[in-house]
């Protein structure tokens, strides 16, 4: 049974919406933030020398890294669900999300979030950081015009890899400025396996 | 054939090292950085809205995004080179390294380079980077403890995606630290294909 090492507001809770979409077994090993750092607890170095989540264990393989996981459990385990076919160009177009989503997209929204914490003393990079944030929301929201999904006709994991940037953008106040990115989180939210993986892995806010 | 729109120094020397690799045909479209801002020139946002380099151009179907052009390349043209078994648990750490190196391994580099500029200013930031790079860095360097690549006992994708990591580590002049890095990109470097893909795509240099 595979094993999450779930972190509370995390990448992690991406994990346990996939598991949820496959209704797959699974065990989620709780680690929680320390509440004044924010970081994550030493607990999760003794699963991995990196001491980040998401983590799985699936017997003695250990697996990091989101795109990586969700790649790992629907190729092995999703009996050909939420992926296309592996003939079809929308295959590779799903590859590209997965790594798109962390590879690209998540840098300026990181960024955002450390220069933030300089408060003015940032103020020479934020003008670069914000063109990038609008540079990238743009391709994501003109990438869903009429879709329903990132890729096909159906949810894939490239959806739930690609989850946290509509996401954070929502936290940022930004989903008035990218209508179609928030036409997806409307019907992602509304899924049953969103909702369980939300009661099961607890609330998150990704401030940005 | 696949047409490769490389930036001076950037991330798209990696696929020509690929391709030089796997002696596929291809042709370069040279973008040359902003001399001032070193910025990509526009005419990258002609192939694909995001204007960042790499992009690949194979028939109709273009692709962005490092860790899914060295995924496509392999897949769609390697003939099984390159790449473990899809079979074996080798092939799940392959793709692993795949999305670690900029999913995970570039943000702290990044950070660096952008906070950097800020000089003094970016001081409050400055503990949480070093030590979220020299945790990168001593894993990396782990990993490639008793072993000649990333995956298995010979070169693969994984290999290319992820040489940007020990090569700006080199460029920080931090290789000392780390003997099993220091050793892996004297393999790399004594291979005819780095030689010819240096050539090719001129020279590069990772300032951190």
């Amino acid at each position: 049974m595979i094993k999450v090492h779930h972190l509370n507001e995390s990448r992690s809770q991406r994990i346990l919406w996939l598991l949820e979409e496959l209704s797959l077994p699974y065990e989620i090993v709780q680690h929680t933030r320390d509440a004044k750092t924010r970081l994550a607890p030493p607990s999760l170095t003794d699963v991995h020398p990196l001491g980040k989540s998401p983590v799985i264990q699936d017997g003695a393989l250990v697996v990091i890294e989101s795109g990586a996981i969700i790649d790992y459990i629907i190729r092995r385990h999703g009996g050909g669900r939420l992926a296309p076919d592996a003939a079809s160009a929308d295959y590779d177009r799903y590859q590209q999300w997965l790594h798109y989503a962390e590879g690209s997209a998540m840098l300026p929204l990181m960024l955002n979030m450390y220069v933030g914490r300089l408060g003015e003393a940032g103020a020479p990079l934020h003008p670069r950081i914000q063109s990038e944030i609008a540079n990238h929301l743009a391709f994501v929201n003109d990438s869903l015009a009429g879709r329903d999904y990132f890729v096909g006709d159906s949810l894939t994991g490239a959806d739930i890899q690609m989850s946290f940037v509509p996401e954070v953008a929502k936290a940022m106040g930004k989903l008035a400025d990218y209508p179609h990115m928030a036409a997806w989180i409307g019907r992602m939210h509304a899924r049953p396996a969103w909702k369980t993986a939300l009661d099961k892995g607890g609330p998150y806010a990704l401030g940005a």
